[in-house]
C-alpha cells in the first residue's frame, strides 16, 4: 500500500531537529567560514555571501548529515555498525563519524569508484566492499549486509537525521550575516536542499530560495513541475556529486511544501565559477560545490543590489582532474 | 663612495616600524587566516599552521608594504603621485594602495605582462605605462618619471617601509599561534623574509628560519654564502613573483644580520606542493606562494612532532594557467 502524503509528512524533520543536530556537532564538525570578495560584489552588483563547506571535515558538507544520524544510533545498533552506499563524499563523511564514534563501518562502493577515493574512505577505518555497477545493485548489496548482519543502513541524502543535519549549514550562515533576500543551493537527492529550507524558514522566512542542479540531470525540476518523483539516467556531467537519478521520499516532500525555484546549470557554466572562485576568492569548489554560484551568476542581473547567499558545498577535487577542468576552458 | 655597513644597518627597520606598520594597516588590510590540516599534520608528522596571504587584498602580502609605504606619504608626495615597475603583485599592491589614499599612481609594466594583469592595475584607477624589457630599462624609466615629474618611486621590495610592512604578516602569525619551532618564507628580492626576521626576532626569537628561493634562481642562497650580493640573469621558474635577480642593499643587510637558512624549491616540488594544498585544504596558492611548503615537505622528516608555520604569500594564478601546471602533474 503506497504511504499518503500525510504518513510521510509525520516523517519530516522540522526546524527543531536542525538546532538539536547543531547540539550534536558542535565542536565535532567546523564552523565553515563565510567568505566575500569585494570584486565579485563589483562585478555581479550584489552582496555575495559565500558559505565555504569545502572547508568542512572531509572537505564537503556531507559530514554533518553523516554525524547526526550515527551519534543517536543504541548501543546496539553501534556495536553492529553502520553500511553506506556512496563512492563521494558521503562514504568519506560516514567513515569519519564512524572513526570518531567508535562505530565500525561498511562502505559499499562501485568496483570502478577512484582509488583515492577508496583510499581516503579507508584511511578513515571503513572497510570498503567493492560492487560491479554494471552487474549488481548497489541498493541490494547494502539491504542484505542490513538484514544479515544487523548493520543500519545511512542513505545519502533520503533520511530524517541526514536532512536535520545537512540543514545547519544555512543555519550558521543565516546566524552569521542575518537575512538575505536569495539563497543558491546544489541540489542532487535534496538532501542538503531540503534541510536549507528548514533553516530558512525559521531564520529568513522572505527569502527566495534556488535549488540548482547539473543540467543534464534536471530530475529535480521535472520532479516540481509534475508534482511526482521522476527517475532519470545517470547524468553525465561533470557535477559527480550530483549524478542522482531521483529525489528521496523525504526531500521531495520538503521541497513539494517549501516551493523553492529549480534552477540548472551546464558544464561549461560550472567551469567558469569555479575559475571565478580560483580568480578572486583563491578556493578549490568541486563542480558540484559550484552549482549555486554558477546559476547565481547567470542571473545576477536580476538582483542587483540584493544580498545572496551562495552554498559552496565541497572541494573534493583531485589536482590533475581540477588541472583538466581549468586548462580546458582555457 | 661606497656607502659604509654602519650606513647601511642605521637605514634598517627594526621591530618597532614593524608594530608601527601593523597600526597602520589595522581595518584596512585583512588579518589573514591561520589555516591547518589534520590529513597534512598526518603526513607530515608535525603541526603546520599556514599563514594564508593568498586571502590578503589583492591576493598577497604585497598590500601590507604598498600601504604602508604610500601612507606615510608627505602631502607634497600624496599630490604628486606614486610609480612602481612592476608587472606583478606588487603593481596592484602600489595601485589598490593608491586607489585607497587617494594617490595618483602609475605603473611601469613590460610591454609583454599579461594583458589581464595590466587591466586588473589599471581597475584599481592607475595609469599604467608600457616598456619594450628588451630595449629599455624599467628602473631608468621610473627614474626618469620620479625626477621630471616629481612622482615617489616605491622599490617592490627594497625600501625601509616596504620591509617593515611586510614584517606584520608574520607578527600577526605569531601572535596568533604563538612561538614556532621552524618558519618557511618565499624569498624573492627579500622584502618578506627580512621583514619577517624582525618580527620573528622578537616574537619566536627561538625559531630556525628558512628562506626558501626557487631552485633556478639560488641569487640569495649564493649572496648569503659568498658575503656580497650576487647577480643573476631572470630565473627560468614558474615562479613568477621569485624572478628576481639580486636581493636588495637593505634586505640583504637584514638576512646577513639575522642569518637564516636559505633553500631551493624545483617547479615540479612546487606543482607537488601546490596540489597537496588543493587537495587538503582547498586552497589556490601561486607557484612562489608554496615555495615554503614545498621546502618544508622535503625535510619534514627532520621536523617530526615539531610546529611549523609555512607562509603562503599569495594566490594570483588565473585559472587557465593553474590548470595547466596541475593538469601537467598529473
Amino acid at each position: 500500500m503506497p504511504e499518503t502524503r500525510n504518513n510521510v509528512e509525520s516523517r519530516l524533520p522540522t526546524y527543531e531537529e536542525v538546532m538539536a543536530a547543531a547540539k550534536r556537532l558542535e565542536g565535532v564538525a567546523h564552523r565553515t567560514p563565510v567568505l566575500r570578495s569585494r570584486l565579485i560584489d563589483e562585478q555581479l552588483g550584489a552582496e555575495v555571501v559565500f558559505k565555504c563547506e569545502n572547508f568542512q571535515r572531509i572537505g564537503a558538507f556531507k559530514f554533518r548529515g553523516a554525524y547526526n544520524a550515527l551519534s543517536q544510533f543504541s548501543p546496539e545498533q553501534r556495536r553492529a555498525g553502520v553500511v553506506a552506499y556512496s563512492s563521494g563524499n558521503h562514504a568519506q563523511a560516514i567513515a569519519l563519524a564512524a572513526q570518531l564514534l567508535d562505530v565500525p563501518a561498511t562502505i559499499v562502493m562501485p568496483h570502478d569508484a577512484p582509488p583515492a577515493k577508496a583510499a581516503a574512505t579507508a584511511a578513515y577505518g571503513a572497510t570498503v566492499v567493492r560492487y560491479d555497477r554494471y552487474t549488481e545493485d548497489r541498493e541490494e548489496i547494502g539491504r542484505d549486509l542490513e538484514e544479515r548482519h544487523g548493520l543500519t543502513l545511512i542513505p545519502p541524502y533520503d533520511h530524517y537525521d541526514v536532512i536535520a543535519g545537512q540543514g545547519t549549514a544555512v543555519k550558521e550562515l543565516l546566524e552569521d550575516v542575518g537575512e538575505v533576500d536569495a539563497l543558491f543551493i546544489p541540489l542532487g537527492g535534496g538532501g542538503l536542499l531540503s534541510g536549507s529550507l528548514l533553516s530558512v524558514g525559521a531564520l529568513s522566512p522572505h527569502c527566495a530560495v534556488y535549488g540548482v542542479e547539473p543540467e543534464a540531470g534536471n530530475d529535480g525540476q521535472r520532479s516540481l513541475r509534475e508534482g511526482r518523483i521522476v527517475h532519470i539516467d545517470t547524468p553525465q556531467t561533470i557535477a559527480d556529486g550530483a549524478q542522482t537519478q531521483h529525489l528521496g521520499e523525504l526531500t521531495f516532500a520538503i521541497l513539494q511544501r517549501s516551493g523553492p525555484t529549480i534552477l540548472t546549470a551546464t558544464d561549461p557554466e560550472l567551469v567558469e565559477a569555479m575559475g571565478s572562485l580560483v580568480t578572486f576568492m583563491k578556493i578549490v569548489v568541486e563542480p558540484t560545490g559550484a552549482l549555486g554560484f554558477a546559476a547565481f551568476r547567470r542571473m545576477a542581473s536580476r538582483l542587483q543590489g540584493r544580498r545572496v547567499g551562495v552554498l559552496i558545498s565541497g572541494g573534493n577535487v583531485d589536482p590533475a582532474r581540477l588541472g583538466a577542468l581549468l586548462a580546458g576552458a582555457a
